[in-house]
C-alpha cells in the first residue's frame, strides 16, 4: 500500500509550528519566513522560486524528498488561506486559490480539509485543489485514490498533521527544527504524548542550525 | 566576573523538564529516568554513580562541563524535594535532605530558592544547602559571594531557568533533547519569545539520538 509521508514540517525550538495571528500578508502570523528560510537556502527551494544555486548539504537531501512519489496531498483549510467560515460569505476573499500563484508547487490533486466544501479548483500545473469535510481516515482514502500507486503527503498545517498522527495513519515524517523561539501560535506536539512508542525517531544536526527529525512508524 | 552556566539540562522533544506529579518515588513525576538515562550512559554518570565504564562521545563531553569550574548552585525547591509549604507543617519529611544521598554530587554550596526558608543542612563532601526567600538577581549575588571566583550553576527546574532567562542572567546554557514525547508536565521554553536574539544557539545531535543545544549569551 502507498506510504503517508510529511515533509519539511518546520517548527520552532518550542514546538510551534505556526506563529500567532495568520493574514493574507503573513500566512504564519507572527513567525514571518523564519521557519522556512532554510528550504528557501536550498538548491531544491531556489528551484522551486527558479532561482539557480543554493546548498547541497543535508539539508537539501531533505527538502528535496518533497516531491518524488507524490501522487496527492492533504491540507487543513488554514494552510490553504486564512479565511474561515463559509465561501459565500467571504466577498472577493472567495475568489482565493490559495498562497502559490497560479502553478502551485504541489502538481498533484490537493485535499483541503474544511467543514465548508466547495467546487474544486484547477490551476496550471497538475494542482487540482478538492474541498472536502472528511475525518483524517475518508479524506485519506480519498487521496490514496487519486494518488494511484503513488504515496499520499500530509501537508500540515500543525492541527492536521497531530489529526493524522493521533489516528496512527502517518508512516514517515519529517520535522525540522529551526533555533528560533516562537512563544505563541499552535504546536506540532500537543496531546502526542508516547510517539515515540510508535515510531523511530533519528536525528541529525545540520550546518545551518537546523535539526532533522525523522519519524519511521515501526512495523 | 564570573560566569552563569546551565548543564545537562534535558527536556523532551516537545520541551517537557520534569513529568507531571512529582514525588517522593519519582523526582520527574510520570517522565521517571527517561530524560537522564543518557547521561547515566556516560563515563561522567557512571562515574558518578561509583561504576566503571560508560560512553566517551560527545554526551559525555557535554555531560562532564558538569563540574569544573563551578563554585556554587542555585536550584528551585522542586529540584530539592517534592514538598510544598512550610518546613514545621511537614511532619517527618521536615528532615528530608533531597534525593542525593549523605554525599550529594554537587560539592559546593547550594541556595534553594523557597519562600520558606530554614536552617542550612551541611552535607558530606562539601555540599551546603542554604534555603532562602530571595530573587534571581539576589540570590545570584549570594552565590557569587559564595563561589569566590568560580562560575554559578544554575541547577534547575525549568521554572528556576525560566526565571533566570526572562532576568537575562544567564551566560550559556546546554540543553539536552531527547526524543521522547511526554505530553505533560512543566516546560522549559514558556515565555522565552526571542531568546535566539540575545544567544547564539549551536546544535549537535549525538549517534544516542540525543540533541545537544549549546546557548551563548551574545556580548
Amino acid at each position: 500500500m502507498s506510504a503517508v509521508r510529511v515533509h519539511n514540517f518546520a517548527i520552532s525550538l518550542d514546538g510551534f509550528a505556526t506563529g500567532e495571528g495568520p493574514t493574507f500578508e503573513a500566512p504564519f502570523g507572527h513567525a514571518g519566513i523564519r521557519l522556512h528560510e532554510w528550504a528557501f537556502a536550498t538548491r531544491f527551494g531556489r528551484a522551486s522560486h527558479g532561482q539557480p544555486g543554493g546548498s547541497t548539504g543535508v539539508d537539501n537531501a531533505y527538502a528535496e524528498r518533497f516531491g518524488p512519489g507524490i501522487g496527492a496531498e492533504i491540507m487543513g483549510r488554514g494552510k490553504f488561506g486564512p479565511q474561515t467560515g463559509p465561501w459565500e460569505d467571504l466577498g472577493t476573499d472567495r475568489e482565493w486559490r490559495g498562497w502559490w500563484g497560479p502553478n502551485p508547487p504541489f502538481h498533484t490533486p490537493v485535499f483541503v480539509l474544511t467543514h465548508h466544501p466547495r467546487p474544486s479548483i484547477e490551476m496550471e500545473g497538475g494542482t487540482v485543489f478538492h474541498f472536502i469535510d472528511a475525518a483524517p481516515k475518508q479524506a485519506l482514502d480519498l487521496a490514496r485514490e487519486a494518488a494511484g500507486d503513488l504515496d499520499v503527503r500530509i501537508g500540515g498545517g500543525p492541527t492536521i498533521v497531530r489529526d493524522f498522527l493521533t489516528a496512527n495513519l502517518i508512516d514517515s515524517m519529517h520535522v525540522a527544527v529551526v533555533p528560533i523561539l516562537l512563544g505563541r501560535g499552535t504546536r506540532l506536539w500537543d496531546g502526542q504524548e508516547g510517539l515515540e512508542e510508535r515510531f523511530d525517531i533519528e536525528t541529525v544536526s545540520s550546518p545551518s542550525g537546523i535539526t532533522h527529525l525523522s519519524f519511521t512508524r515501526r512495523v
